[in-house]
């Protein structure tokens, strides 16, 4: 089978691959349908991640049809259209018994990382019942791509996290895929103002007509204080970094009111500045979360309801033979536009 | 009446001063009977707090007499014994109704740092009806000095922040007052271990007997990963800071499990590390508090009803002529083995 | 001044009355603009409310400007407009410091109740400071009578103890005015699905307008079967109780799934069947409140920020001299299709 | 083997029976140490439970030895000491994946009703990776058959529902096994007050050196005065029903304070009257659960870390061969002063 293998940094390869074999009772080979590329896996191609090793065939999302189970899997059978998850979770183990599927301790972020993944014709998923989702008949199955990871992601760790609540404030740092989102599941909850900053302008236009009711350009001098005005000077209630770098950390650290919470959503490479000096006294709190995916079977019903769209967030469409153009518009997203993009096998 | 002022760093002194008028229909005017000394005093008076001026009477803890109250207060009359909040409430206001008296926008801590404090024979208490807390006929008033500041402090800032639950891992960094009051509160909640550390032999030695499973001295070189084998390697499920330094606070991320919260006590004057870059997907929670009082009704029960017992961190008592000695006494604590002196009109 | 009263069972009639006058230090007197009627008025109209003695001028809604304020007022001036609360809440007491309004020690239902109400040219309200909002300028007021009973009781009662929550699935038995806000507010947190229930075929079609998913008349011999197939069987999360009778209690006794609530808004006169044989292994649970209005201020802000418009609520508008129409046309529903009336000063 | 055999109602029968083989991947067979009778045994005897039909094996409590384990079985080989819960969990449905393993849709509380049981000297668990706990080398193995069953159910019914926190007033309606275990799980929260009620003063005696702080026997005239003197007129935050009878839920309905909760435990027959009338103002809430036994690895940590000791349940003890004579001392408690019997095998 075809396969986009990560090849060392800076090095990617499409290959002839052989196609994966169950191994453990609860696996299951889903014959992928529909893939997407994810920022994660630029900074894989870019070295960035030495737990995934080169060789390694990239990609923790998309959806397919079940081709075959492993003897324990009593969820799914040949023939299910299924979303896979990023996160495989056991089920079994404490931390997945206390839903947080990340910290599993055989499963979490593996698929694209540590084992093979879904950029691929074929992928094997372990612990298939409890990572995989049936996509219900009539389905828009492009759409439900986008529950494999950013839309739980957004949510979990930006919306639940931060504590998004009705007639609240929020703030969200970063306007790209996983700002949008964080700003898409936000609305969720009915917050009064969902302030977006970015420092791309079309991505603040793209925010408006997802729903934020005010944005702020922060390479502008006066950005902080034109955040502060929005909020009548409190600051924020909830604000959501969904950038990663140390900078945007201590943005928001600026813009968090008394009693406010920090989501972290961003990956983050380095240490980051806490202003304990000011913010001892502040009654913040401060939060961290790789996605759990927990909140999966809530976001397919209302997809299903439609109180939200999350097709929205894709902006491209590719055919698998054409996976190297798709990275490339992917990765120059500032030219291109690109949000989300589609690959279809 | 008699009084001790803060004159400009290093400087102090006991003064003869006026006695206070009720000057809004809110005040009372309490004839003290008992009060202490915080670390914050020692702060303010190294010049630490420039929002302290010159001139100051210091003191936000205490229990007294009414002496007289304003027009508008329902709740008390002279005579009344009442227990002193170190945090003035006016009920009114947006952070009032949310319960978060710190923020309150007439009151906050202002006793004994933008208004003249308890250390004096007498002290005007604003918002009275709901700043003050009747003292039961009966109750140990000398025990009830702790529940002006250090026990709210203890519990609201470590124990509720730090969400500690009945078979969880309890990590306290700090065992002065302030995480011995974390300490005597972690244990409503009845965690399986509650790891003391400090670099003072005798602190420790009094956490244990103050109900501490373990207890680990962090000038040891090994003392992580001794208190990593304590939680079998996962690290704690609470961590608090009770110390208020950079040093203490990277310790504290260390020791904390992926799901856990470090909740911090400490009063801290510059930043500090946050590694980012390693605890982003470890979904955690970081937490800053001024302690709001709220919980000072509920503990009242817990001490009439002996589930605590808050006079244990009563080690020195003084009279009020004596006041420089207590201040001696507590400022050098490593020598006098001090814990909470008390002082008596 | 002229003002409607309660003279007994079945008798009402518009008088001239004394105006108000200051007499607590908390107390304010408004100058009603807009004010309305309440079902709770009809039930004291029939003889239902005990507590409620002839000569009491009614009503416990409304929006007005400060006329003038007690020696303890602080947060309020003359000229202000201002919405009235139908809880007063002194902010002192036990109840009120825990944000339980509804049983403030000294206020509570007590508007229209036990001392005069809003049906008049001016009113005199307790504890004004925390009973009073500020409406800010431009704000639609006819829309904000709605926040003095009917939101924050549908919202509290209903959608907050119901535990509403994204992708859910909310029943709300009865479609009048109270059912209605519940429908409104339950939309805050964007449930996937919500099935109105009633007898009347026209409150139905309003639901629907309002945001319903599904109706159905529970006047129909398979309602229970038909509301359960739109659950797939398993019953709904959160169960409404917006009537208050033994009947429609029952009826969501029939409709809750496992792990699901009954939050009761109803006003209930008599006792009811509770079918522990068959619930008591259901995991669910039933809440009972009388509003406490402590989600004013939030309800102000969802308003203004156009989250929701509660002014779709009113369909009929009176001036003050026609009150006696609009006590006929509100105590009509059936035939005249009023939800609420606005009476205009 | 020899196993307790459910001969229809009033029959019962000590038979052998062939050893149980394994049928599916995640089946474990267990060798049974020890095992006890439940209340619930009693009603399958006298055909109260018709869902359980003549020929079963009663039991679904024990610790033991895993003898064999399925092919999908990965967290427990032969040898290891075992709890056993009484409630089955397949961790992969909808319902344990929520935590709601009580409604596993393909487990549930089964043993000793729906399968055979662990009153024999062998019994098959389903689902053994998600209803197995492994028991620490060193444990008080007989202490832990109270985590089977007894001590989830009064934490989870009784006491998490419940909301019991610290200093708060908690009154217990029933004595007995279950009641008794509420009270030892409700110390966790270190409430002010825990009055326990009962009709036998012998375990009201028992009560008190358990730790309630107040016995009342509801026999006495006066009881609800007296409980409500203890409580200042209030009522308790907390009200456990842990008989199950209409008129000790009816009781309940009298003590409980506004804002509080009656957290039903006992196992319901029949329906009992719910006094709306009263409580639709009171701001209550009423809970029913079947244990989820999520708590499980909890109580053994607060078991291992000595926070509680649930071997005080433990009155007698009986050889297998005994049986017969175990369920004879069981039955008649109020006589023979049994709490839990042992049975070894």
């Amino acid at each position: 089978m075809k396969a986009f293998v990560y090849r060392g940094p800076g090095e990617k390869s499409v290959e002839d691959r052989a196609k994966p074999e169950l191994t453990s009772s609860g696996d299951a080979i889903i014959k992928m349908t529909k893939t997407t590329i994810c920022g994660t896996d630029l900074h894989i191609l870019k070295g960035d991640v030495p737990t995934c090793t080169p060789g390694r065939i990239l990609g923790h999302e998309g959806v397919g049809i079940v081709e075959s189970i492993g003897a324990g899997v009593t969820r799914f059978k040949p023939g299910d259209h299924v979303l896979i998850s990023c996160i495989s979770s056991c089920g079994k183990c404490e931390y997945c018994r206390k839903g947080m599927y990340s910290h599993c301790s055989t499963g979490g972020w593996v698929l694209g990382h540590m084992i093979d993944g879904t950029q691929a014709e074929y992928v094997l998923t372990p612990h298939a019942d409890t990572s995989l989702y049936l996509i219900p008949p009539g389905a828009d199955e492009e759409a439900l791509v986008m529950l494999s990871d950013i839309l739980p992601t957004g949510f979990e760790c930006g919306v639940i996290d931060g504590k998004v609540t009705p007639g609240s404030t929020v703030v969200i740092v970063g306007s790209g895929p996983i700002g949008l989102a964080a700003l898409l599941t936000a609305q969720f909850y009915s917050p009064a103002k969902i302030i977006m900053v970015d420092i791309d302008d079309n991505r603040l236009n793209v925010a408006k007509t997802f729903g934020a009711s005010h944005v702020v350009n922060s390479k502008h001098a006066n950005a902080i204080e034109e955040i502060l005005a929005i909020t009548e000077g409190r600051g924020a209630d909830t604000v959501i970094e969904a950038v990663g770098i140390p900078a945007t950390f201590e943005l928001c650290q600026e813009l968090v009111a008394p009693g406010g919470v920090i989501a972290n959503i961003g990956v983050h490479g380095k240490k980051a500045d806490l202003h304990l000096e000011r913010l001892w006294s502040q009654n913040i709190s401060i939060t961290t979360r790789l996605v759990d995916t927990v909140s999966t079977p809530m976001l397919l019903r209302t997809v299903q309801s439609k109180k939200i769209n999350p097709g929205q967030l894709i902006t491209h469409r590719f055919n698998f033979n054409e996976i190297l153009d798709a990275y490339d518009t992917f990765a120059q997203a500032a030219e291109t536009k690109a949000l989300k993009v589609i690959i279809n096998f």
